[in-house]
């Protein structure tokens, strides 16, 4: 079970082309995957204060598949794909809910695997995440 | 006689109604203000390093006149318009030049009255602005 | 009674100083004054399509008062301040909820008159608002 | 040869860490791609206006290997890795300049491949590039 979060498409989201700025979908990801982490207890502002750490993105691959446009309502999911000692890969979709029908399948729009490392926010060195952090996604 | 910046209208500054998103005005304001400081000696990573001092914007007024759109190129101003022992008060235009014909009057598209106030960069609390950077505007 | 929409501050909207960069409370006040639009019954996608005319920003005003930072919880508000024949005054804030106390009054962090006109969607040329928007004011 | 553009980092740029927030890449490799296409005589709105057609991203894949800052002055590139009838890929690198020594080696910050689809800019749908644009490649 995917975490979901949803978003809305405002101005600020789209470009000349009159769909959503390609590169807008990685912020949806990255409020989407503060929201999940929020949820599980993660606040990082909060963590950074309390360990030193960050989470910092270390590498994103993206698929574009269908468009989404102003006014839009997105659901943004995130979800665990594996865990390692200094990185997380989070696993990621953008879905539009029909406007006309909203009880139907939403469609999917983008999908990012997105890997993000723990470091040590002030030297950027990675780090192993904290088994307190760990403990929370099994 | 104004500082003029060049800026290049690119899809990141577009939205779904063609045009340059309003909010990204103040993007080019920064920017411009930003290069208009390091040509005065100015260079506010350094400074902050320097001094633990930052500027912050306090206050914006901006006048939307005309329209500028994708691959358009624009120059943005600043000029002093007066300064106070802790706030610089900047006045800034973006102008579009007239891609059928550059040598023609640019076209004014927004104006800004940008204050910027001094603060300490860790207690954000409004300081005088160091004489040395007074100095570079007289 | 100000329409109210809450705004939760992620990383794309701080800067490296650490707070929300002053530019982002125009994106977050177009966000609230799009939510209140529509919670009149104003969805600007649908009017575009039908009337063919979108509102533009004609002007803006924008005081700083205080920091918000990552992680930090915002009520931001929209209310009619004056109504025109092609134009509205809207009167916006941005207030901070006290993450350790949310019962408390929130932070004034920000405050802006927004004036939008009604405008053809591709002359751009001003327009009188159609009545039947225009009422939904009253 | 690799096409070369100098991108500047500003504060609209950074995020609370400090460092560009990492979304941003994906703006600069679009800046860049544009002024390479540029550079090769496509200027992607006249375009729009003659073929009816417009380029748009439909996979990237980054790597974060290190850090950029406020006030670095960056060189993103951009070279086209393989072409078909219907896309392109770009491959593209973010590298910072040394502040203390410009002579030196940039530092390879960031690197993308970026997949740009041909489509009509009414239907979205995938059609062949048109040879007069694709020969600009050979």
């Amino acid at each position: 079970m995917a975490f979901e979060f949803p978003i809305r498409v405002y101005w600020e989201d789209t470009d000349a082309s009159g769909r959503v700025f390609h590169v807008n979908y990685l912020k949806f990801f990255e409020r989407a995957r503060t929201e999940w982490l929020r949820s599980l207890g993660i606040a990082q502002q909060n963590l950074r204060e309390q360990t030193g750490g960050i989470f910092v993105v270390t590498s994103a691959q993206l698929e574009y598949l269908r468009q989404s446009r102003l006014d839009d309502q997105l659901i943004v999911t995130a979800k665990l794909q594996s865990a390692g000692r200094a990185s997380l890969t989070i696993e990621q979709q953008a879905l539009r809910i029909n406007p006309e029908d909203p009880s139907q399948e939403p469609e999917l729009i983008c999908t990012g695997f997105i890997r993000i490392g723990w470091v040590n926010g002030t030297t950027m060195r990675p780090t192993r995440i904290p088994n307190h952090i760990l403990e929370q996604f099994s």
